[in-house]
């Protein structure tokens, strides 16, 4: 039987490049909004993301006022404060140097939410994995992530926020579940490598230590000793 | 201050392909294997998808062998006997009709595991959101879906599996949590719709009702009204 081709060399390079070069971007972000269609075309590619049973569970808010989003810095501030408590002597120092959200310099935020029980998919694919619905909503912030490094758009992903305060705070319904905080701009430059790597926070695995093979004991490549 | 740029027209292209493009794929795998080269490119763009705090607490289980893939189909079968029992009447006859795994016909299978409390990444980013750990494994889980797409190669995301029973068989240490069952091969074609909306399980919604401006009760076009 015939094989389904491949994408040609340019469209997969394309590919390639943008999960290779995509950062999680804290900072330079630069002031002028992205324009409508731009904006519009990173939502159509989250909203063709995956999703159990096809339900598309992923409501998209996105929040351009400046007053909302202070409210939301503040509600970061706070929820930073407990978080910095948790590290002591040198890395209590670099995490108060760390960068950690561009809420106010990125001129539009995204608040990913999804409505885990929603009816729509008529529960296909949920009866074992209910969690599925809120990683269908992952897979739209992965989508446009990439679309957006395409874009020459930057994406920091805020997650030192407490999820009620913010639910609360922008009138999301209780049933909703807060899947994801998204700071979006353009940006001066992108890093070469992950932030968190070159300042020394956390190095990079290499592959084969997170790789098996057909049994959680086994590694994948025999040769190599697993981590 | 000069704005880093977008990507040129073609690779941006490919980008947008692979969203558009990619498929959850049930049926039409073929008996050829994946070559390991295809193979390790899609890992390692798995593991470059983004991570809280940069921990990458992805762990990813290749599985070639037939006998263990049998007895993944038996949890398959055993567990979708369970949800099958929930739908009634048209429903259950069309439910039924659905091909809903890949697992033995797909040379390969892929399953996804996150370690949700590994000390890697110290933490930074998971007090507040400690689920950021397993939704880091899901953005590795697109990541590989788009690259495969973009290779040719067919993904099935099967989530009508008993979790426990999946961990137990392949020797997954407790800790650890299956965040998805992939089947991945070469397939003899690709859908131009998904298939549940092809079928008409389901219908994509239009993106603005899933859109909102600044409050959850606010839609982000004002003349729509959305659902």
């Amino acid at each position: 039987m015939s094989r389904a081709g491949e994408f040609c060399e340019t469209d997969k390079g394309g590919v390639y490049r943008a999960i290779a070069e995509r950062r999680d971007v804290r900072s330079g972000f630069l002031p002028e909004p992205l324009s409508e269609p731009v904006l519009l075309r990173l939502l159509e590619a989250a909203h063709h993301a995956p999703s159990v049973g096809f339900m598309q569970p992923w409501r998209f808010l996105v929040i351009r006022s400046r007053p909302v989003r202070m409210r939301v810095h503040e509600i970061f501030i706070e929820t930073n404060r407990a978080a910095t408590k948790t590290y002591a002597g040198a890395q209590a120092a670099q995490y108060a140097s760390l960068k950690l959200e561009g809420i106010l310099e990125a001129p539009q935020n995204l608040c990913i939410l999804c409505d885990p029980e929603n009816e729509r998919g008529h529960g296909l694919g949920r009866q074992s994995m209910p969690e599925t619905a809120i990683y269908s909503a992952v897979c739209a912030v992965q989508n446009l992530w990439l679309a957006a490094r395409a874009e020459g758009v930057g994406v920091g992903w805020v997650s030192i926020l407490d999820p009620d305060a913010l639910k609360q705070m922008l009138g999301v319904p209780s049933n909703m579940v807060v899947v994801a905080y998204l700071c979006l701009g353009y940006v001066d430059s992108f890093d070469v490598k992950p932030e968190l790597e070159r300042l020394g926070w956390e190095q990079r695995i290499p592959l084969e230590n997170v790789l098996r093979l057909d049994h959680f004991d086994q590694p994948y490549f025999p040769e190599e000793t697993t981590k």
